[in-house]
């Protein structure tokens, strides 16, 4: 058979975003000596294997203890299931308990990750190509992505400022397109470390109402303040009016293998409620979330009396401690450069003035032995900022990038004068 | 906020495939006194909770065989990880131990299931709308949802009949549309219960060489023959040319609550494989498969020493017993009546008199207790006759449906006859 022609497949495996996300996670593989300061992912400090047969237990003795036949346990856990989950009730309580959202468990989805709660999401919103999403720029190369699959465009909206949102509401209405959703991290976003303040939110709750518009809240982090930060409320704890659909994940709060994500979709329709559609979409994206994977978080929910909040604060300590670090690092040895200074998560971005690219990454990954992300990735264009993330190294081994990251500034710094 | 619209969101909410897959999937709970001849999913007679941790602990050995470190066996299993899986190398052996199928690693996606193959092989198809999916009718119903998700128009191939394959393809291409890939279960096919003979495999793979085509190979159920019923070699196994792409599963014979299927995709492009292409598609639906699930499946596989076949055989005599049973029961009550006779896999079909609609469907389940597939549901068109799944039942059960089925049967015929 000839060779197939990329170009008569679909056009989303030339797009920038996809291929982004391949670079970023082949570029770690190329250079196993560079410590990585690009990296998103939690912690590994306190990884336990034995973990995954306790939290099955744990899960296994809490069906049990709801009446459950020996039968009916082994068949929620190991055959087909239920398509929304068999962990809703669970995850349901431990938003009502961390982050006092309360919602009827049926409203709840949950996915294989995040990411396929973004893919249904936006699958559904996407009706006809008149359809765009709204998104914080910069924002998570995960939604640009998805959106790319299902030929969503998707509209920046700088900083995510709500004058910005207004403006671009208005210019996509005049254009003939429907903005159907507006993308947003509220805490201690990916990329820019950066959160909305509380009038923000109130704002901006108030302005999907007047402009009949969803609002997608996607919340990694939001667990993860920084030392004595307080953690504000999220768009969906404040929201009275089923505007916000609420992205949830247990990546960084479970444990990353399960990929056990959800999506909180208690929108109505006619006969029903968003939630019930979406696992229609499901149906045919991945049928159910593994129920193993799912009993693995619910045994961990479970274990902690539903507060992840409470099942963090060893992580939280080390994210706070890094964080701090880095930012003590940028003030100490490069006080001409700016920087993001976060109250929380996993993110600090760097502006430099010279170009940041992939080339550069991996020069400073060859040359010099660490991995931070070019902003670039986050946007449409290029920017001269990298992020440096703070989540998957320990004390030492950012102590050592940070030196490394120095000598790389230094010489850009140089380079860029002499030049 | 107002109801959302349901005409406003894809339409493939509103379609035929997805509402299919709910209404299968709910009757089931809203009689949970019918026995059901309807799932198709595998017996849970040896479920043990315990195989659990067993294969998990089976695949960190094997792990740490590989000279792993202890914390390089805990982040393969407990961190996000690589796109196309963990045990593609796995996957790879069982497919040369069982299936006579020899592929580089590197080939082979693994995914949430096979479900998620489909999406991603039918996502990277679907370029533009001249686009078109050719399967054989009746088919599957995942895999006419997966290509209304992507908006991929399915051509209908009556029975599989190759000469309706090649005016199939002729009239697409007259009509300016570009038929793109073929799907088919030779084996023990669902719906239908029947296979391609040898003669006809061979002419299928010259057809798609003269013809241009890709061939989608989904093999759910091929390890089932029936007692004394030969293998015949899949498509690809008999494929030279890298015309087939190879759907597999586990849910029927690793554990379904894994949800772990794969893709072989060694269809070469420019600089690459069409593997790596369907990876990029895989971050941004669920960015890996959940590496505890694979570690489940990974430690199956090396308990069995890759064959899935050997750890099949209790399985395979309960569905081959009961499918004898079924066609037994035909034979010895409805000889007026024509069914299919599979040499294996799960499903009989049984032709009758009157028309079969989900609204019969109801009746039987409500006032006969038992509940089977009305055909149609495999369709474009309403079809007079229903699916028999063995899987999921016991013997007894299954004669206690059988019988409840020959009330049903009989009081149907008999109003038929007198209206």
């Amino acid at each position: 058979m000839p060779d197939l022609d990329v170009s008569t497949l679909h056009g989303s495996l030339t797009d920038r975003a996809l291929n982004s996300m391949n670079f970023l996670n082949e570029i770690s593989h190329r250079y196993p000596d560079a410590i990585s300061l690009a990296a998103g992912r939690p912690t590994e400090e306190f990884f336990d294997l034995d973990d995954v047969p306790r939290y099955l237990a744990r899960f296994a003795t809490h069906l049990r203890d709801q009446g459950l036949s020996e039968p009916a346990v082994q068949r929620t856990i190991l055959q087909y299931g239920r398509t929304k989950g068999i962990v809703h009730d669970l995850v349901a309580r431990h938003l009502a308990v961390d982050e006092n959202i309360h919602v009827d468990p049926e409203a709840i989805v949950v996915t294989a990750g995040c990411q396929e709660a973004m893919l249904l999401t936006l699958r559904a919103f996407r009706a006809d190509d008149t359809d765009v999403l709204l998104a914080t720029a910069p924002t998570y190369v995960g939604i640009t992505g998805a959106a790319r699959l299902v030929d969503l465009p998707v509209l920046p909206v700088p900083d995510g400022d709500l004058d910005e949102l207004l403006s671009a509401i208005k210019t996509a209405r005049a254009e003939g397109r429907r903005p159907r959703a507006f993308y947003v991290m509220p805490d201690f976003a990916n990329p820019s470390g950066l959160s909305m303040d509380l009038d923000t939110r109130r704002r901006l709750l108030e302005i999907a109402a007047q402009e009949d518009l969803v609002l997608l809240e996607d919340n990694p982090y939001g667990l993860f303040p920084a030392d004595g930060a307080d953690r504000l409320p999220t768009l969906k704890s404040l929201d009275t009016d089923r505007r916000v659909i609420y992205l949830g994940s247990f990546a960084k709060t479970g444990l990353p293998g399960a990929r056990v994500g959800y999506v909180v979709a208690d929108q109505t329709t006619a006969d029903g409620i968003l939630a019930d559609e979406l696992a229609k979409l499901k149906s045919m994206v991945t049928v159910n979330t593994s129920p193993i994977a799912q009993a693995v978080i619910g045994g961990k929910l479970l274990a902690n009396d539903f507060s992840l909040d409470a099942a963090n604060h060893r992580e939280r300590a080390i994210y706070s401690a890094n964080l701090r670090t880095i930012t003590d690092h940028l003030a100490a040895h490069h006080g001409e450069l700016s920087w993001t200074t976060p109250t929380g998560g996993f993110f600090v971005v760097l502006t430099v003035p010279f170009p940041v690219d992939d080339e550069l990454l991996a020069r400073s990954a060859q040359d010099y032995g660490v991995l931070w992300t070019p902003m670039a990735h986050f946007y449409n264009t290029p920017v001269n900022a990298l992020r440096l993330s703070c989540s998957s190294v320990n004390a030492a081994q950012l102590q050592t990038a940070l030196d490394r990251l120095t000598a790389f500034l230094t010489d850009q710094l140089s380079a860029a004068t002499h030049s």
